[in-house]
């Protein structure tokens, strides 16, 4: 089977599976992690209340896409927001990133959204040339406008 | 009065100011704009539903904050992020985008999130200043972390 035909929709019972993946993608970014118990119950509720979709890809299962979905004052549609896109370190390099991405706009333009957004390190070449060559751009308004940066902190 | 006095939460009435300001953000910066009075349905709308919360600066009213908030795997608080951040250009400089921001993170708080995230151009200096001198940062994990980049694409 090619990745793109294990794609498939998490379901609250999932949410052990996806808690395992986040917690490990965190703790390669030296990100901190609640703990795997703490994330599988939050996703459990999460997706089963609807307020995320989560796609999986592989038997592992080996990669996750996490979407969120706001109304939007820009348009009638939704903006879909990419909170994380992860693949196992084993098998990275085979098209696993690829088929949940392209999964995660297909369903978010499913659910009725008309954009998507997302953030990224700089240094993570694999990821931003992925997005790259499926549409995004950081650049504002034209490609040759300004970068575009995220920023956060804690409240 | 100080400009963080002015501060005030949007309701729905203030739909046609806060879509007055929003459409002549947009074009300063080139961005499509739907036109005002499809962008006043939308926010009085999503301001009814509770889907979103605007806060307005001076009596113009001078500039407002946009502000989303989502459930998260990652804590047990809300994450909020700051969709927009806007003053007059005739206004700036003064301390508006400032009392505003100050007043985002307090009803943030309020609202239970924990964390912020934003995304705004390399080359809007003044901006990034002022999120820079308010905590934020757009490094990841650490201060000599990589940069952090925003995309987006339509769908």
């Amino acid at each position: 089977m090619s990745p793109a035909e294990t794609v498939r929709r998490a379901s609250p019972a999932d949410a052990q599976a996806l808690a395992k993946l986040l917690h490990d993608f965190q703790k390669e970014y030296d990100e901190p992690t609640p703990g795997v118990a703490a994330l599988a119950q939050r996703y459990e509720k999460l997706l089963g209340s609807g307020e995320m979709i989560c796609l999986l890809v592989g038997d592992g299962p080996d990669g996750f896409a996490q979407l969120r979905f706001r109304p939007t004052v820009y348009s009638d549609g939704l903006d879909a927001y990419l909170e994380e896109l992860y693949v196992v370190p084993s098998l990275r390099g085979q098209g696993l990133g690829r088929a949940l991405l392209e999964a995660a706009m297909e369903t978010s333009r499913a659910e009725g959204a008309t954009r998507m957004d997302l953030g990224t390190a700089e240094t993570d070449v694999a990821a931003r040339k992925l997005y790259e060559s499926t549409g995004f751009t950081n650049r504002e308004g034209s490609p040759d406008g300004p970068v575009m940066l995220y920023y956060e902190r804690e409240l």
